[in-house]
């Protein structure tokens, strides 16, 4: 067991953090992250508020532990899944693609513990004044949406910035990056990538192989003249994607177009022709399936003899 | 004194290099660091050869420790540079921008110890089958010229890739970026933004308090549609850079001819408006003007701390 005040905030034996992955964040991969030790977040982002529902009270029967509820705010049915981690009493939510200043009163009321992800020292101070319990310091080597801020410089401008503790994320998939968040002053981390290829999530088994085979440059990111970059697999449909974005002759509802539900055809359907396989820069870290606790406990085993090998000791 | 094979190999006492920035790292910079136990390195991108030759000659007269200098492989006084490091016995050369293939030879004849710049796995493989001693793996958080990969996710695997030792670049400016260095695997740190404000470096003041001011989020990336992305500080100068590369009604050549000679603004005469201050995201670390020496002991004994925290140890 780790304490840090992450651990202890939240009752849970190792300071992990499954990011809330659309499409891939169910209560399959959530129960496991939770059994294992860690805190699992079912995604909002799949098929409607109603299956959200379900998956939020499939997860309890799955785990007695606690886990959480990822709302992206800009969501359309960002207003109901807020109303619903408050009826069936979600320990943790975390919030991504904005402020949950309106949420904020009554998710505080009804004891929830929120966890917004930050980009930036600012925003952060934001979230800490609105009554966020920790952050999630993202950098830009994550997958999906991601924000202009490095992990390497991220991290440690975040900790100086607000004294709520810090979870670090972006990048992050094995035992020496979870030692390194831990010095640049985080007191857990949040993993995105390697939890995709974990036995319990239920993610099309192209996603993982692909995510398997990806080398350190085999990611692109796409979205930034849309306002919204985001990290994935290179693959026929990024590339096409970044392709539109460089061709003046297209226009940004084309390209909309073009990339609409795409996430959902590489998650549900393998498809790796149209499929937006959202992955993090640590893509080219992660080097087979095993089950959630597995990868937990290499994470921190790993962590755990790093940080007290004194040969580090300078 | 510490004990990694960077400084073994470089005969050094910190295993801190001093990036070596275009027109900033000159004689009297690399000294400094040089005599402060670090590794100063001088730049081949400022006034023309005869001027980098003038430096590397003042520095043998400023310190008589080890220094290096850096290659700029797409300049067009690389034949040159890479000639006179040979007449001069300069000890360790880093690239940066390009392969170093064709002076791999007489630079290894002369025993230069080279440790080329990379991006990527893939060129850290290559470099290490030249006869590179080490490399410099840099995230996309540093200044100036930019890969695709971030420090956090790039470390570990340059890592895995190599057995030479790895540098890690890209956000570091303190004890917590070198500790979590050392974690991710790296054997040293290289530092630019910082060192710009070292009490010994000729670059003028106002890019000094620039960076000094400067929050987390003040850098921004242009340069992408030509192919080099450069990250440096937000001002007039590069919000317009970006602005025109936006424009489809500009021309590659008419930015480039916008941009011309903006570094050497920036660094000799502190021009506010069309001057480019490179810098990287770990400006917001960067607090004050102070010696060198100080700049590396402070990371250093910060880093200890670090190493040495037990708290740390989960």
């Amino acid at each position: 067991m780790i304490k840090t005040r992450i651990t202890e905030l939240l009752g849970i034996e190792y300071p992990i953090l499954q990011g809330g992955m659309a499409w891939v964040a169910d209560a399959a991969l959530a129960s496991a992250v939770s059994n294992a030790g860690g805190l699992g977040i079912i995604s909002s982002i799949n098929a409607g508020a109603d299956v959200v529902l379900e998956e939020i009270r499939k997860c309890k029967k799955m785990t007695n532990k606690p886990f959480g509820v990822n709302i992206m705010l800009m969501s359309p049915i960002a207003d109901q899944v807020a109303q619903y981690v408050i009826d069936e009493k979600v320990p943790v939510v975390t919030t991504g693609a904005g402020s949950p200043s309106k949420y904020m009163e009554k998710w505080l009321e009804a004891g929830i513990k929120v966890i917004p992800v930050v980009a930036s020292t600012a925003f952060a101070i934001r979230m800490e004044r609105m009554g966020a319990v920790a952050v999630i310091a993202e950098g830009g080597e994550a997958g999906g949406h991601i924000g202009e801020m490095n992990t390497m410089a991220l991290i440690p401008q975040v900790c100086d910035a607000v004294s709520i503790p810090v979870i670090a994320a972006g990048g992050i998939a094995d035992g020496r990056g979870f030692a390194a968040a831990m010095m640049l002053g985080a007191e857990g981390v949040q993993c995105g990538t390697i939890f995709v290829t974990a036995s319990e999530c239920t993610a099309h088994d192209v996603f993982k192989q692909k995510i398997i085979a990806a080398g350190d440059t085999d990611t692109i990111v796409t979205g930034k003249t849309l306002g919204h970059p985001v990290r994935a697999l290179k693959t026929p449909f990024t590339r096409k994607f970044a392709q539109m974005e460089n061709d003046p002759n297209q226009t940004p509802e084309a390209i909309m177009e073009f990339g609409s539900g795409s996430l959902r055809k590489a998650v549900k359907d393998g498809d790796e022709k149209m499929g937006s396989f959202m992955a993090g820069q640590s893509a080219g870290l992660v080097k087979k399936v095993q089950p959630a606790k597995e990868i937990i406990l290499e994470i921190i085993n790993r962590a755990r003899e790093l940080l007290k090998d004194t040969s580090k000791c300078i």
